[in-house]
């Protein structure tokens, strides 16, 4: 008789984990079955701020895979808004509910794969009947938020809070929708994914796009009126606002586990092994921005939410369960994102992480372009290097420029990776050409300029 | 008293060598006369092709630093249009000619660095006294050849013997400059710089372009009239030309150094320690086009004629020659370069360098994209990955694609750095979003289908 695999979550990990057991063990070896409370399936989270913003024109382009697919392709049952609300390890069954009929199903399982995802976190400020407070944690969040967009009377002031990843990317797609945005920060710069030098950088190119960004201001409530959104309330004042939109990051979503048993680590994530099982729990297994993983920089356990790494996990958490062999080693903590033309990128530990995890370092920080500084098209970019003293081991970099000097992040994250000195990356083989890089490549020379630090020392 | 070193040489590592030097050592401490037959210091002969398509507007921008820059900052006394006709290692002393006066002078050094960089293949057949036939090796070659092509009567078809990144991107120039273009090739394919395979995607769109690419032609001859070139015989027959760019490739320039007796290695570069000191020959030091280097994946001696080599190896040999320590550790092979907005990349050893290195390997190419693939300006990316079997260590990678693939193969000459197997690297933690990259980085697509390569063997 065929074993039986239940999913709990339907987007990158779970699905991920699901296609990949499929290849290896067709339906009379092992039965799918996933479910998921939204409307869609294995969209692009990622993606939702520039369908909002327009960028992108059809939410449909954001869906890699779509239900029908699944089952007609790959043979797995996948349930849409089905709400699983409970996981009874001992019975190994999984309770769900219908939240179009609120039929209540049980089913049985060999093995579960828990990917739900994360969930925003949502101040006590932000629980309001009235319309127009959005977050933009999943496509039926975007969808919501889109249709309040639309309709009239159209929202002419928007209030990002929250200066993260989100945050600079829904103040970009505001923007770019015609509204004024106001941007909140509780810290004293937005962007704080850098250090605060290179995140003064991207403070001044947002404030420079018309955007106006207040920091050290946190939000004490909101103002409403007839059921609508009317204006944020700070403790810099009241910021009128026609629409709200929430990016004060995400935590692992874990209600389910906790009370099933599922071992949480530090961050707040589950934990798992090197395979995605999850720790002390015969065959289940977790993947995505509900797990823990580990820093490989700084020795510590780490929860990055990133549908980059909920695609490794489920895919190494399928072929495991395949049958097949392989791990998820951890993360180096790159991050690349933009507002408007301007491009942030990051990998490794900031300096305060550095200092929290017990290293002594040095910093260094260049500014060069990303073509040779004569040929058209040449723009600025910032490369700062941080590397352990007295090794000169790299421990972290961050990318500030315009043009292609987002992904300029890469041969440092490999870098990072391998363990590599500073002083063995100076004489790194990148590529170069006029179009390209300067001759020394602004990675070379931030490589050097830290290793010339170190000696000073 | 001081010492007193002559540099041979006032481009990319001559120079680079000279300023090193004398960051360390002030002209108390060190002498520094530097030699160079052209009317140029420190220039960037890769931006050539670039000034001459009218790309980069100034000649003056290729130049990043000009004699008076280093007599005046650097104290270094640079002759231009002196040419170097003996160099005695015995009595210590280098003969040199004023090509302007005819005057000859002889000076004396303690120290030496040869950087004479390489000089182009010239066949028998480009020996001609009639105007229109160019190298483009150096600033003057590539002055003379702007001025032939700005004379009346204007040159309408231009002939380029020869696809290397030279003749590819002399190709370019001249068909930006309104020019139709002949490209002649004796290969079965241009830029053979990286596999048939992806040369052929290189190939289709040159033709794409409408650059006539003739391959499996092997030029004989040239046909002049009026003392200007009219046409190029070759055994695919004749074909028009005003003017003739050759880019048959460079080898080290050595002609003074053999009769110095300078050791040369099995690929005619000068042979040169870890500190770029020549070998068994106490005082002198050589970098750049003309020394020989180790490719680190084939461990073979290699000779690549690249300005970021020359920089890097001069600065090396500066650090050293001013009481520092620094090594030049080899080149992974890594190059980049386009063709209009065709963009082509390579590192480590192609399929036909990995079998003559001894190298067994699986091969495996994919198609992703730059981009997610639903955002806008999302566009094909080729990329193939060579590892060996059964280790699964990567021998080398190939990008051709449109915008920002050239400097996606900056992680991959990293992994190839640091001896990475393609398994290890579908780990890889590199930037995703979805403006720069599908959730899958495509480096990352094509490890995996590497490491299932290696599997099904």
């Amino acid at each position: 008789m065929a074993e039986r695999l239940i999913v709990v979550g339907g987007d990158a990990a779970g699905m991920a984990a699901a296609s990949q057991a499929r290849r290896r063990r067709d339906g009379s070896d092992l039965e799918i079955v996933a479910f998921d409370r939204g409307h869609f399936t294995s969209y692009s989270a990622c993606g939702i701020p520039y369908w909002i913003s327009g960028v992108v024109t059809d939410r449909d382009d954001l869906i890699a895979r779509d239900p029908a697919t699944f089952r007609e392709k790959f043979d797995i049952d996948v349930r849409l808004r089905h709400e699983v609300t409970r996981i009874d390890l001992e019975r190994r069954t999984v309770h769900a509910r219908n939240l179009d009929t609120g039929a209540e199903v049980r089913e049985p399982f060999d093995q579960l794969v828990y990917a739900t995802g994360a969930v925003p976190i949502m101040p006590d400020w932000a629980d309001t009947d009235a319309q127009g407070v959005f977050g933009v944690q999943t496509l039926d969040d975007g969808s919501a938020l889109r249709d309040w967009l639309d309709r009239e009377p159209r929202p002419c002031r928007a209030v990002v809070v929250g200066g993260g990843y989100i945050g600079v990317e829904m103040a970009e797609a505001m923007l770019r929708r015609g509204l004024s945005v106001t941007l909140v920060e509780q810290a004293q710069q937005p962007m704080s994914t850098v250090d605060p030098d290179m995140a003064a950088l991207v403070a001044d190119a947002m404030r420079n796009l018309g955007i106006d960004v207040r920091t050290g201001v946190a939000v004490t409530g909101l103002e409403t009126g007839d059921g609508r959104i009317r204006g944020v309330l700070t403790t810099g004042g009241r910021v009128p606002a026609d629409v709200v939109v929430l990016g004060l990051g995400v935590r692992p979503n874990t209600a389910l586990a906790t009370d099933a048993g599922l071992p949480l680590g530090p961050t707040g994530g589950i934990r798992v092994d090197l395979r995605m099982r999850v720790v002390d729990t015969p065959g289940v297994w977790a993947a995505g921005d509900c797990v823990e993983t580990v820093h490989r920089v700084s020795g510590q356990p780490a929860h990055v939410p990133l549908g980059t790494h909920a695609n490794k996990q489920g895919r190494v958490a399928g072929i495991n369960l395949g049958g097949g062999y392989a791990t998820f080693p951890g993360v180096v903590g790159t991050a690349v994102t933009k507002v408007c033309d301007l491009e942030v990128a990051r990998t490794g530990l900031r300096e305060r992480d550095a200092s929290r995890a017990g290293f002594e370092f040095v910093s260094a920080v260049v500014e060069s372009t990303n073509r040779a500084g004569y040929f058209p098209g040449a723009e600025t970019m910032t490369v700062k290097l941080i590397a352990e003293r007295p090794s000169g081991r790299l421990l972290g970099a961050q990318i500030v420029g315009r043009s292609e000097a987002a992904k300029r992040i890469d041969p440092l994250a490999v870098a990072l990776w391998n363990n590599m000195t500073v002083d063995d990356m100076t004489a790194l083989d990148l590529g170069y050409a006029p179009p390209y890089a300067p001759v020394w490549d602004p990675v070379l020379i931030a490589a050097r300029k830290a290793a010339d630090a170190l000696r000073a020392q």
